[in-house]
Formats: structure tokens, sequence, C-alpha cells
């Protein structure tokens, strides 16, 4: 093997990413090197690029990026006897410490400590990339190298759509970006009915349509709580899903709940919202809940399972594929709304 | 209206029962007249018809039986402002008390006091049949007169297959009768993977496939627990339900759970069973269900939920179809094996 | 029995109460009588003696208010089987429809047409109060009439306290007005530790140690979350609960939680509240509850196991006992801030 | 340090044990030596010192036995960073694998691969033990040494009583050896009540009561699970707890709990037992759950919580205290029903 390899990297302190020659990551003993097949680019990766007030804040150049893909695994630390060397792998990236109270208690998913690779550590926008052996997922048979790309936004639609009851409950999912158009397929795959999407994009709510949703709702044009109350039993949906991280999405949610409901936060507001406690929550008896990546590895478990017996067809979603120095045009496409995924080959 | 209608009797403490004039059931302020659209035929029918000993402690004659129906409501009590004569509606037969530990704790439907309608009183194999509104449950639209006379099986079934996490996660289904080839459709349309399924009868084995099973299995020539073991990640299934109520079907159930996993039981053993408890539940950590009738109405909501947004494919199990009158030859279809559900029309 | 009574009456839509006669009421055939024995004053009830703005928009007078007491049954309707004349009962003052999607799945406390006795309609202030059968909760033996008066804000407790684990948990309890204070004690009593209290008014604080509280802190001096985080090991509690409706203290509440942890709202805030949804519950991973009443009738059926089994010891929370004739002076101690609950005695 | 240390070994495939001189272990980097401060004698212990047929099936002589302990961490390897020598701690004995679905599902106490130190490995009978660092429990403050030494076994008991809700619920133990004798502590300190112990030994009945138990039982000559249905108003217990493993305990336990509760099985049956699961499970609607170990390390945060803050008095369960040297002693005081814990001291 050589000593080094081409990755996408955020160079300097400023807007932009070069394709460029960087050294393939030592490992140690209880890392695996894991030869990168496909990458995929999340929104987060746009906020990297673009050098936005969170990314001052957080990352620091240079840094080799992106936290979506799949791979063989090229390379086995000293320690690592559970894996074995050409599995298809994918992993999560939030490596966690095993040690504070939240990894000793199932929930390593918000360690205390947490570190992600790709944002504070080098990611897999590149031919190699160093993953902690307990970070692996091994993909087994049955799952193609374009889904392993996108388990990571797959696992974050899973976790906040399987953080409640869905089966014969009626779900309502408010912005249809990647994650969001993923857990309308997700909840129908798992019996929700009627899902009910919410989406300001002509284009997406097309897709959310392809997705499997029973009713899509243009917010701009329709009062979407009125609409989900007239087809529900319960005044309101038994789950409503927040993707948008906008308030006007956010308060939606809330509106779209019946007393009794949830309400699943996963898209990030920028600044604080302004919410009526009173009415939207204490009265009507919800609970709300704060979704952050995905649990370790209950959520990995529940989407290898619905994919391995073929329960979501997401093919729509790959719009894009194009090899990783390329990387700049699937920012393109991303900001254009054209595309979904793109997915990167190095 | 007239006075009297038609009804299948059980007429005398013996074997049998007879097609004939009873008088249309009086109703009581809080009750409602429903005239029966279609019925349908379930296992405890025949125990009755064949007055076997469970039937003989527990039937007093003569009475109306039958407890799968649905109908249009024909008259309302004084008291009923919630319902509307002409709705479409179908019945838990369970009628609790309302007043005990468990109906007032949101487990009414193992109500200290219960009753059964079609079993401790009059049931449905009548053109006429008297429900508590308290028992009553709408269909609205979209549910057809087929899918509204199997609801309570349907509901053993839901209750059964969603005690538990399915979605993403392994189910086997242990004996093949209506309700367990029900549940079988059920766990498929709420995201289990791999639903497997095992059945003794070729026939059963056959529909069990039909209605989605991923892998159907025949306990009397392959070891059913090694093959969930080869085909599952956690040594078992996540979820074992048992619809067979004998002893093989029931030990087979705990051998097929993975460590953590459940086991659901809604078939009904004649005889105390002997079970290895240190092995097959203490040191398994299991978590063992029993499954009693249908929750008020949470199994409904779920249920009806399923069925208005065309999650259900169950036609295949509406095998047979006969006037009211002809009920003993529905029971010899079943006795034969032939049938699925057999439907009965007043 | 006369046909009038003396009760504590909103005359008028003004500040101030009087203390009247008025006809008793008339049972309906599904309806008790109770005669009341003692009554206790809600902080709800100053919001009507003060005639807030909430008031004047939700009460139309002339009504007879107040919602917390217990009494003896004085007379039966025609259809109530199951209880008898003479017990001593309290009663949830929920009045809950019976037919609606949350009547049917467990959720009566958020009845979509719940209407409150003493708020919506007649209510406790007063020798005698009908109430739905369906509400009466008898207390049986081992429970006081002191007690018994104040069920529904201690059940108010109960339901906050016990929305999630506690037993071997860290607590805080946010707002220690009475129904803080009581869920000090039931959170001692269910093992919860280290119970945290935070309150600003000094009296308060000293009851705060009384009821049981491991820790108690005045967060106008002291970084409450800060100490949080010191005394317990997954940094900040595992369970938040709110009492006191303040924005400040809805936000502390969030500071408080640990990653991971609930935060369960009671405490009403008159205004929208501005919240940093992304640090404080969706990267944190939190759960939010909005508590509402108590569970019907779970919440009571824990309320009386505590008491029966003397659980709990809340006497030092009866610091005043007034004739009902005295209701105002009982406000004046309230409002003085030296009351935690004014016992009344019709 | 010396190479060598004393310990109580079980030398040969025969009955008895030996205090002699073995080697200090050797750690590796991901382990940690333990300075045995204190441990005490468990039921397995008994059955190895006796040569059963269990052990006999397992146990590989010469092995130094015993899972029970705490002392202070006396190296560390070089890999451990979370630790510091000096530290008082105490372990799961349960070595798991953190590779198989169990361990990546939050539930290693179930572990398919898992070996128990004291049993498949070089236990705590000993000055010195091997432990490995992800399954040291640090103790921190205000946690007695005493205390430490029993944590595995009050561990079970938290556990099992902690398995499902029960504060202000009733509460059976079935069977009042050490565990059940804590879990009695356990179940007052969370709320639990009424709390009925069923014991058939005078002595354990003395100290059920000692430990808290609202009601004690002989079952020779009582009827339990009359007793439970007057004393509770669900028809029975809302947990039945088994701690005797016998089969008249297990079919109590069954009897004991009421529609809808849970029965929580800890005792070791040795052989299968019978069960009506028709009535005793299926029509009670009953959730039964196998309980194994502890869970890791969710019931040690709790366990820790109650000790920390002094919710439980264990002291008259410390009966006897030996040298380790004199462990037979400690056998002996046991076998006569005398001691509940033995706790020995290097």
């Amino acid at each position: 093997m050589a000593n080094s390899m081409r990755a996408i990297v955020k160079a300097a302190a400023a807007p932009g990413a070069v394709y460029q020659e960087v050294p393939i990551p030592v490992i140690g003993p209880r890392d695996v090197l894991v030869k990168v097949h496909t990458a995929s680019i999340c929104g987060t990766d746009l906020h990297i690029f673009d050098w936005d007030p969170w990314s001052q804040s957080r990352i620091h150049p240079p840094l080799v990026f992106g936290h979506e893909f799949c791979g063989h695994i090229a390379r086995l630390g000293a320690e690592v006897a559970e894996l074995r060397e050409g599995e298809l792998v994918s992993a999560d990236m939030h490596v966690f410490c095993g040690h504070c109270y939240q990894c000793r208690s199932g929930e390593a998913h918000i360690c205390q400590n947490v570190k992600i690779l790709g944002v504070d550590g080098p990611g897999c926008f590149a031919e190699y990339v160093r993953i902690p052996a307990a970070n692996i997922v091994p993909l087994g048979e049955g799952i193609s190298t374009d889904y392993g790309a996108i388990l990571d936004p797959l696992g974050n639609a899973v976790h906040t759509v399987l953080a409640g009851p869905v089966a014969g409950r009626s779900v309502a999912v408010v912005g249809c970006g990647p994650i969001g158009l993923m857990s309308i397929a997700v909840a129908r795959a798992c019996g929700a009915g009627p899902v009910i999407a919410s989406e300001v994009n002509a284009h997406r709510r097309g897709l959310a349509e392809t997705m499997g949703a029973d009713v899509v709702l243009d917010p701009t044009t329709e009062d979407v709580a009125a609409r989900a109350r007239a087809l529900t039993p319960g005044g309101g949906v038994d789950a409503a899903l927040e993707f948008s991280g906008h308030p006007d999405g956010i308060r939606a949610a809330f509106h779209l709940a019946r007393p009794g409901g949830r309400v699943s936060l996963l898209g990030i507001p920028a600044r604080p919202v302004e919410l009526d406690l009173t009415r939207d929550i204490i009265f009507k008896g919800l609970t709300v809940q704060g979704i952050n990546g995905r649990r370790l590895f209950d959520t990995w478990h529940q989407m290898l399972g619905l994919l391995r017996e073929k329960r979501l067809a997401l093919e729509p979603l790959f719009t894009d594929r194009l090899p990783l120095r390329d990387f700049a045009l699937g920012v393109e496409r991303l900001r254009q709304g054209k595309a979904a995924k793109v997915l990167l080959t190095p």
C-alpha cells in the first residue's frame, strides 16, 4: 500500500475545499483502516465547504471531512479480532468514550465526550479512513454499496421514526430534505398511516409522494394542522417528526400532534425558538424528543433489518454519482435543489 | 321491525346447533342494536358446536353464539349520543365492568368481571345483536364488510404482534391458523424482517407464504430454532409469537427467541406444560407475555389505522362465503382444513 | 335533606367571591352527590378570586368553584351500583367524555372534550357537590380526610414524578410551591436520590428540606445547573421537574437535565417562552413531557398505594384550617406566602 | 509487590476447597489488578465447594473462585486511562465480549459469549484479582466496604425489583434468602407498598420484617395468594418476584400476580417446572421476565444512587465476618441457616 492518498480537504479557514494528496492514516491497535468504496454528501458538509459560523467555531483546518460512506476493511489493528479484512462495512462516526455515564447506560449516541469523524477528526472523503473498531458496522449480505453510503442519514431517519410507536399510527413529516424523505419511506415500511408530508419545495413534494407519503401538503398554501385533524381520529397525528429546523416548521410540528402525541425534533434551528409551552405541550400532554445521531447500535440493527429484507426502496434518492474529485460539482447540484443524495467514488 | 329473527342457537347441552327463530334482543338505555351484515366463524365456535369439555363448563344453553361480525346500527339506546343509526360498526365482545382496577388502569381487556358476548351472553350469529355502546367500534370510511367481519381475530393478531417492537426486528410465527396467518401479514406490514413461519400443515404453509412470510418452515422436518439462529444476528428471533397452543409449539417458541427477546403466547394449551425455566427464560433474560383479547381500544385504533391505509391484504383468507343458515357447512369446511375464514351472511 | 346549602360563589364577573345560599345540585342517574368533608384551596382558585385574564376568558359566573376535596357519598344516582352511600371518596374533577380517541386509549386525562368541575361547572367549595360516578375515587381504609382533601395536587405531583423512572435516579424539583413540595416527598418515597430542590423563597426552601430534599438551592445566588452537574455522574439530573411556570425556571430545568434525561413540565407559563432547542433539547437527546392533570386512574392507584402504606409525610403542608365561610382569609394567607395548603370545612 | 498471594482454591474435581499460595495474576493492557478489601460468599460458591452436578459440568480446577467483592486498584493496564490507582472499586464479574448483538444493544448482561470470573476464570477469594477495566465500577464517596462487598447480589435484587414499576404498587417477594431480603429493602426504598414476603423459614421471616416487609407470610400455613388478593385492589400483586427457585414458589408467584401484573424470575429451578400457562399467564395477560445478572451498567447506576443517598439499611444482613482463610467456617455458617451474608477479609 502506498503512503499517500487523494482526499477532499478543508485546507484553510475560508470557504471552499481542495482535492489533494494527504498521508494515509496510521491506525492504532484497536482501529481499522477502511478503503472507501462510496461516500455521500451531507448538508453539514455544505456548511463546512461554505465556512459558515458553526464551521468557524468547530472545524480546525486542515481537515479531511465527510462522514457518510461504506467501504472494505483494508487493514486491522493488532487487537481487533472480531472483524476481518475485506468485509464491507460502514461506521457510526460518533466516536464515543466508552466510560461516561451515557456510554455505560446504553446511550453512547449522546456520549459526553463524543468526537465526530469528519468534523472533529479526519473523515471519509478520501481513499482511506481510519475508524475505531468499536464504531464499525459490518453490512453482511444483501446491502448494496449505494445504500451502504447513506446509512448515517438513514440512521437519523430510522432513529427519529422509531423513537415511538408508528405501526397503525398517523405520522407527519415536516420538511422533506433527504432525511425527511427517508423517514417517509421508513414510516411507511413500519406500518404508519396516514403518513402526511409537509414541504414548501414542489420538487421535494414530488419526491415525498414517490417515497410513499399518503398525503403531501404545501404549508405555504394549506393549513397543515387542520388537514391533519381532518385525517386522523385523535385531533392530530400520533407522531410529528420535524426535519426542517425552521421555526415555522417546529411550531407546525407542535400544532400537528394530537393531545398525548409526540414531537420528535431532528432539524436544527439556528437560533432559539419561541414556543407556547402552555397550549402546545403542557395542556396537550405532549412528549417531545430531541433526536441526536443514531442509537448505538440499536438503530443500526433496525436499519440493517429493514434493508436486508428489502423493506425500503430509496433508489429515487440516489440522484447523482460523481468521482470524489468532483466534490464541488456535487455541492453545486445540492445547492440548486436538484439533487437528493450525491454519491462520490474515490 | 319484527319481533323475531333467525339465529344459530346452541339449543341444548349436546353437540350441534340449530338455525331457528328467536326474539330480537331488547336494548337498554346504553346499548345499541346492530343489524348483522357479515359474521365469521372462530375456532371457539367449533368447540361450542362440538360441546367439548370447556364448552360444557362455560356455556349455558340456549345461547345464540358467534362473536366475529360487523353490521349497521339499527337502533340506539336512549342515552347513546355518540353513535348514529346506520353506521357500519363492529364491536369488542368482551363486555368489561368499567369499575375494577384493570378497567380503571387502561387494561379493560383483562377486566376481572368480563363477560363475553357469544359465550356468556347472546352473540352475533343472528340477524341482530345487542351490544353495549361502550363496546362498539365505528368502522368509518374505507373498511369493507369482509374485513369488518374478522376484526376480532385480526385484533388478536395485532395485539400479539405489536405487544413489543417489530420494525426492523426478526419475528417467528409458530402455528399458522387464521390468527397466525394474519399475524404474518401484520408483522410484514409493520416492518418486521425476517418473518419466519413454522407450521406442520402444508396447505397452511402455502398460505403463510402468500401472507408474506420470508421463510416458511416445517417443524416436523426442520430444526426451526437452528434455522432461526442462522437467519438472525442475535442468536434467535427478537420476537417469537405462539399461536398453536401445542406444547411442542410453545417449547419451540422459547427456543426460537434470542437471549433478551420476547415470547408472546396467544395459543391456548389444553393442559399444563413443562418448561425448562432456567435455560429457556431465566438465563436467556426473556420476556414472556400472555396475550388475551385486544387492548381496548388501542389495538382497535392500530388495526383500523392499518386497514384504512390498505396496509394489509388478507383477501386470500376469505376462503368461504355462506348464508348463516348453512353454518354447519362452514364448520365442516373448517374441520377439513380447507377453509381459513368462513364468512356468514344472515 | 334540605334543598339549599352554603357555598363559595363567584357571583359576578369581578374580583372577589361570596359565601351564600345556593340550591343543592340535582343528580342524574349516573352521578353521585357527595357531602364535602374537607376542601382545599388551589392556586387556580386565587386566579378565579382575582378575576385574572385567564379567569375572564374561561369562567362563567355565577359559579361555585373549588376542585380539591373529599367527602362522603350522600346520594347515589339510580344507575350507580359500584359505589355505596357513606363511603369516603375524592374525585378527579376532569370530567371526560368517554368517547374520544384519548378516552378510548387510556389517556382520558387529556380528553378532547374535558370539562373541569370547579372551573367549567359547579365545584366543591360547598356543602355538597355533584360528581359523575365515573370520576369518583373511593379512599378505602387508612387515608385521613386531610390527605383526602389534597389528592388533586398530590396527584399532579405523583403524575409528574412518576412520568419516568426515579428509583436510584437523581431528580431536580424547580419551584417549591405546594405541588413542588409534594413532589419532593414523592420522589424521596420512590427512591430518588439525590433530590435537588431549587426555590427563590426562603420560607419554601425550609419546607423543601422538611419534605426531604437532599440539597436545597437558591437560584438567585447559586448556579443550580453547575451544582447539579457536580452532584451527579451523568452531567446533570436524570429528571428535572418544573413547577414554577416561570421562564427562568423552565430554562433552568433544561440546563439541569443530563444528556438523555427528561424534563417534565407542569408549571404553566403565562406567555410563550424562548428556548435554545438545538443546545438544550436536540443535541442533549432530551425527552420533554407536558404534564396535565392525573392519569385516570393509574396516578390515583399509585397515590393511594403510597398513602395507604404511609410512605408520605405531608403534615407540614397542612398549615391552615378554616371554616369554608372564611375562604377569603385563606386567600389572604396564601398571598402572604405563609400558607402551604389551606384546608376548608363547610 | 510479591509474585504470589494466598487464595481459596478449588484444587481438585472433588468436594472442598483449599487456602493456598498462588501466583498473583498478570494483567493485560486493558485490565486492572484489584487488591481485595472484602469479599462475600454466594450460594453459588457453596455449590462449587460441594462439587454438585452443575459445578462438575462447568468448573475446571484448579480455580480461585468467588465473585462478590470490593477493593482498591493496585495496578492499571497500560491502556487504562479512565481509572486511577487506589480507587475503591467493585466489578461486574460477567465478562462480556463487547461485539455480539446483545453487547451492542445495551444488553451486555446477557452477552452470548459471557465468561464469569470466579466460575469460568479466576475470581476474588484472594488477595488480588484481575478484572477487565470495562467491568470495573468505581464506588466513589459514601459507600462502605461492607456494602461494596455485596453489590453483586444486591445488583440482582435491584435488577429484579426495578424490572418494572414498583412505586405505589404492591410487590410480593417469594423466598427470603439474601437476595430476596435485599429485594424487600429495595422495594420499600423505591415506594412499593404493600410489600408482601413469603418464606418457609421462621428465622428468615424475622429478617424479612427487619428489612421492611409490610406483611410476612408462611406459605406452609397460609394461602398467600388469597392473602394477597385481600390486601390489594387488583386481584393480586402488581409484581411477584421469585427468588426461591422452588417449583412451589414459582407456581405461587404466578398465583400471587394480578391480571396484567408481572412475574420476575431470578431463583433457578433445578429441573423443568410444569405451569398452567392458560390460566396463569395467557388469560391473566401476565408479563413474565427472566432476570439474569445485573444490567450493565444501568442497574449499577441505580444501586449506587440508592446507596450513596443512604436509602438502604442492610446492616442486619452482615451477620458474619471472617478472615479469608476461614472460608470453610463461613460455608458451615451458611449451611446452618444462621448467616445471611458472610464477609471475608484476605
